[in-house]
């Protein structure tokens, strides 16, 4: 099959990878895939599923892996929308998405239903597993969810990025009025900011560029030009911008007591000046994946509105030009179509 | 009066300082101070009470103020207890200890109760306000606690730094059961480990010096020294060395969702590594100053023991030599009696 390999140096199209298999253990269909939205994952150990992948999302990960983050080596990709073409009968024909950590199943973490905190996990395309930047891709048939018939492809390629934004609120408790503060106006945060607005918390998006601005005005919320920034404390910061330099005005934008949310993985060291946070008592907080359940009914309900943020559809065969592309500064999100 | 003077570059002692004045607007002794534990401060606006310095603790921060932190010029000091000399009239002849961050009572932070982060506020021995290493201290009236009997100066001049270890209770749900790490095995992991042990968690402190961790040993908590160490996950990591080498061990010890707490004001920028943070989702929140009625009320409780922490009490004029000796490796607290 047709991936995208990066072999920690050069990222190629490679035409004739191995196609992964699907593990059924289950010859009768009894897996128990449950419906839709609100959906749990079956939860059947060893199980994989093959899918036939429709759509995949370039991602910020994706350009630090290739700077060398997580040292991955393989075909990385880690959001994406497809059928299952091979795997538990009954799930077979069904339009997924998948969420990308893949638990032993076995440890303490997976058993309080933490497997994205397993500590013996493979991360789908960025940890000893390779993703979706392929004409198919095996994933664990436990991490599967439908997609609702009202769902395009188009929206349910951003599951994955949009669930992390919902894993915020899973983080912190978000009440009416809350100041929030979004820092960052690409894809994270604009979509950070709509799943937080729908918490009635008062959010606002400071950011470099006008047009990206527009886009989360578009979706309702307040939005500031770096230019006309005035520091005030807020009670939540969300550190959104996929660089460190956000990291100092984040800090300083938060309220005595308040709470600085980091969502972006950067890869290295950072100067972190810690007497500020202990002197305001600020509570930061990592956050990584989130719950798909809950980025699918936003996506169903119309809650919130991702397609906007589609810059381009290449083809799997030009993935290395796709990749240039969304590497260039003020990019939106580019997808793969196998 | 005699005072120790730190002039931002040399400390010293000045036998002719002049003693600051009480402000009392109530002249008919109306003020509201109420009974020993549990009381609440009076809140007079710019009502100060003058305290004859009984004891007065030197604490890491004043060695770090020694090194440039904050950029404090005047009379250093901030843990005390004393008695009332002049203020308001019903307070006179009081033993009293002292909330060291004086809010304007007039901000939103002082309105809601958290004078400790009143934007326009000083702190005593810290900015902009002179403390306790000298014979007489002047203290807003609102910022008093009255000592219980049964509590000695030796054990009330623990309060402030123990009400910093309670802090953490403030921010952090603790359970029974719960593991928790103490690092560092100084006065400051002392007090934290006893005071979260209150709790019912499983308090574990980690430390270099076998005489110290005895000591904590002594007051019921597990002890482990830094050579016997092998990482495991912990629910909540306090780090309290009080030097930035601790972080990298204090974060490698949380377990995934787990808590950092930040107890150390270091001087400076220091490398910390976001990655791992936002990979296991770490919640890191800085804890400084505390609430004094606990503190009061464990101390009058004897649920916590601080006297064996005392190294040695020096006279004021020994002041110098006595922070040479608190800035000692290994040193416990060092008081001055004036």
């Amino acid at each position: 099959m047709r991936v995208l390999y990066w072999d920690g140096h050069e990222l190629s199209v490679d035409p004739s990878y191995p196609t992964p298999t699907a593990h059924s253990r289950i010859e009768d269909g009894g897996s128990r895939i449950v419906g839709a939205t609100g959906s749990r994952p079956v939860n059947e150990g060893n199980l994989t599923a093959l899918i036939k992948v429709h759509l995949a999302g370039i991602c910020s990960t994706d350009l630090q892996i290739f700077k060398g983050y997580m040292g991955f080596k393989g075909v990385p990709g880690h959001e994406f929308v497809g059928t299952v073409s091979a795997g538990p009968r009954d799930m077979i024909g069904q339009r997924v998405v998948g969420e990308i950590n893949f638990g032993c199943g076995d440890c303490d973490a997976c058993r309080r239903d933490l497997s994205r905190h397993c500590p013996n996990r493979t991360v789908m395309g960025i940890l000893n597993a390779d993703g979706a930047f392929a004409e198919f891709v095996s994933v664990p048939a436990g991490n599967l969810y439908l997609v609702p018939e009202s769902v395009s492809d188009e929206e349910a390629v951003f599951t994955e990025p949009l669930a992390a934004a919902f894993e915020i609120l899973t983080q912190v408790q978000l009440n009416p009025g809350d100041e929030v503060l979004i820092l960052g106006d690409g894809k994270l945060g604009n979509l950070c900011a709509q799943a937080l607005r729908l918490t009635g918390a008062k959010v606002t998006a400071l950011g470099k560029h006008a047009d990206k601005l527009a886009l989360i005005k578009k979706a309702g919320v307040r939005t500031i030009q770096l230019n006309d920034w005035q520091t005030r404390p807020f009670d939540v910061v969300v550190e959104a911008t996929g660089s460190a330099s956000g990291l100092d005005l984040a800090l300083s934008a938060v309220r005595p007591r308040g709470t600085l949310i980091l969502k972006s993985t950067i890869a290295g060291d950072h100067q972190l000046s810690l007497a500020p946070l202990v002197i305001h008592e600020i509570n930061v907080i990592g956050s990584r994946c989130g719950p798909f359940p809950d980025a699918l009914d936003a996506l169903a309900a119309k809650q919130v509105s991702v397609t906007p943020l589609i810059e381009k559809i290449y083809s799997l065969s030009d993935g290395v030009e796709a990749v240039a592309h969304a590497a260039k500064p003020g990019a939106r999100k580019i997808l793969l179509r196998p």
